[in-house]
């Protein structure tokens, strides 16, 4: 194990019914609240409607900010931000999804500061004050509701980058599971599929001897997001099963997974960032497209970690028992595979609707998007490689 | 699942070599520390020089408070916050294991209460304040250095009660695994059996239908917390090994096994706390010398969870197949017997060098000491039959 810092300081709130103290919890923190959501479906579910009522009934002047999109953008954030400074908030609250939470704290940090707010992920500034930000997660996929990470694209120079810092982790975190009845099935199952890459991507590329305790819970946390996807896609409003996803969703990339694991990356994320970018489909969707690709090119190298998944997240030990190391593998990624597309996710790119890809332009991406986490070491050939398998 | 708060703002600094960053932090609280421990231990392994050295650097004026006992007492800890007020103390450094931390919070605590501090402890008055306190953790087991809790003996009387505030978590805890590889094998077991228990406890006595995410991560810590105790015992130097008992202990009670389930309670720290008040044991090899025998007592109200813990954690799961619930639960329980035993723990009341106990004692006490947490439904019969079962 290496060393590391863990910092996880957002006070949690979960479960049903909870979202009727955020107006008295954010009184906690000022009485002119930043409301900041991405589209109309807030409005069409209610919502809106109940987030207005709690806020009012505690006397919070609210003005709001809406219009975040998927991809959360440099200019809108920075507008934002303005609107923060303008209005004199003391506190942003965030309505939505990992994007609209990321968004939030660009604000948050941006309405404390005179200079560019992309310094802040350029790396060329440290965020030093930010406003208090309260999330209410209504898409659990990014963690970004209990994390300190921002990821905003700069839709002027084509870069997706992050910016982190303890400043703009959420204070407070409401998570009710009830809020996520409604996302349809293709998209929790896109939402798990991030869910899980957040987790596993460190597990395959660890290269640490024994570290049991993060093993181990990437292993028992997969298996939740595995077992209550199956109980979402038999009834969408099993209550349960939310709640493990949107418990799991908050707990996947908040660091615990890969706290001082050695190797530990993302390397998958940075193979569909391109994709998402390029073809405009969903990040869950590109991850589960490019996953399995991966899984075959690193095979020879990561043999032993294909095959603990095998044994400890898929429980196939018995049909893989005996077998040569290389078919073993081959053996997990089927079964892998198979999964994925049991799940309506995309399992390679044709699934995901990309029949002839720009292989070039895709490795172009993958170099420049968002910088080298996990894919320093792979030549061009390495990428083209696998999105090649990927098709 | 259950509505739950999960909060645990505890800055972690893990790893080798961290320690002499102490100091530095200990500036951002203040200047003037009051530094807890226990007895002459730290002194002769030179951790006390260590820590002087790193505090003297950062120019900290420095009083010591020494002599926390195992079951930290209600007087020593009011001495302690009275010491604080007297010397004006921004922050409380705690050097040792739980009970340094647990006393620590208590002074930290009362330093700024001008009423009586078992006030705390009685739920007469609430934790409006504390002195910000700093934990230097020695021997892994409580998880007292990133959560909320401290638990303080009144010996007048005889009341072993908890207090629970964020705000006496600590602000930062510094986990250097190769402070525990002086702890002798015997009480490195006693901890992990305590650090297993915590985790255990909830499992075994969860009603929830489903909380996989929870369930998978006591599976995997408990499997972690077997696997480093075993290479430890083949080498008390292994730092991997260390490092994850290390890690497992900080995390096993911070509230992450039992967040929202359903039902979980530590009826067997219930149970024990009267064996180790009463024949002056340690507190983990309480445990294992009464859990065994929990187990037979719950056994068929629980055997779904028996057979699981056996499949999943002492991965058995072979062995049980088509064993009809009871036999495969007594499986289970005698196999976990034998772990506790090769470990070096008491596996029950002889091991631990209790004869003859004062069973209606015993009882007695375990109604009375702490409370009743996960033993409010147990007649006093049910409880001396666990104790004779442990026999």
């Amino acid at each position: 194990m290496q060393n590391f810092e863990f910092y996880s300081p957002t006070r949690i709130i979960f479960g049903d019914n909870i979202l009727k103290d955020l107006g008295k919890t954010t009184r906690d923190f000022g009485t002119k609240a930043l409301l900041v959501y991405g589209r109309s479906s807030i409005r069409e579910s209610g919502l809106y409607d109940r987030v207005f009522s709690t806020l009012e009934d505690s006397d919070i002047s609210v003005e709001e900010y809406s219009g975040v999109k998927p991809n959360p953008e440099l200019t809108h954030a920075r507008e934002g931000s303005r609107k923060a400074m303008d209005m004199d908030a003391e506190v942003i609250i965030a309505v939505g999804g990992g994007s609209v939470i990321d968004e939030s704290k660009a604000i948050a940090a941006g309405a404390c500061y005179s200079g560019n707010l992309w310094d802040f992920f350029t790396r060329k500034a440290t965020i030093k004050k930010a406003l208090p930000v309260i999330a209410v997660q209504t898409l659990p996929a990014t963690s970004s509701e209990i994390n300190q990470a921002s990821v905003i694209t700069n839709t002027d120079t084509n870069e997706k980058f992050g910016a982190r810092s303890p400043l703009i982790a959420p204070r407070v975190a409401f998570l009710d599971p009830s809020l996520t009845f409604t996302i349809p099935l293709k998209y929790t199952a896109y939402a798990s599929f991030d869910i899980m890459s957040h987790l596993l991507e460190g597990y395959f590329t660890s290269t640490d001897s024994f570290a049991p305790v993060q093993d181990g819970f990437v292993e028992g946390t997969v298996r939740a997001v595995m077992s209550s996807l199956k109980m979402v896609q038999m009834n969408v409003r099993n209550k349960d099963a939310r709640a493990s996803l949107m418990w799991a969703g908050a707990l996947a990339w908040n660091g615990l997974g890969k706290a001082g694991v050695e190797g530990a990356t993302i390397p998958n994320h940075m193979l569909e960032h391109p994709l998402s970018a390029v073809y405009d489909i969903a990040h869950g969707a590109g991850l589960a497209a490019i996953f399995p690709a991966w899984l075959k090119y690193k095979r020879d190298s990561i043999a032993p970690r294909i095959r603990l998944f095998g044994e400890r997240i898929l429980e196939m030990g018995d049909k893989i028992k005996g077998l040569e190391e290389g078919l073993a593998c081959d053996t997990v990624i089927e079964e892998f595979s198979r999964w994925i597309q049991d799940t309506g996710c995309p399992v390679n790119l044709r699934d995901a609707g990309i029949d002839n890809p720009d292989i070039p332009e895709l490795v172009k991406q993958a170099r420049t998007l968002c910088g080298y986490w996990g894919i320093e070491g792979y030549t061009d050939e390495d990428l083209a490689t696998i999105y090649r398998l990927a098709l």
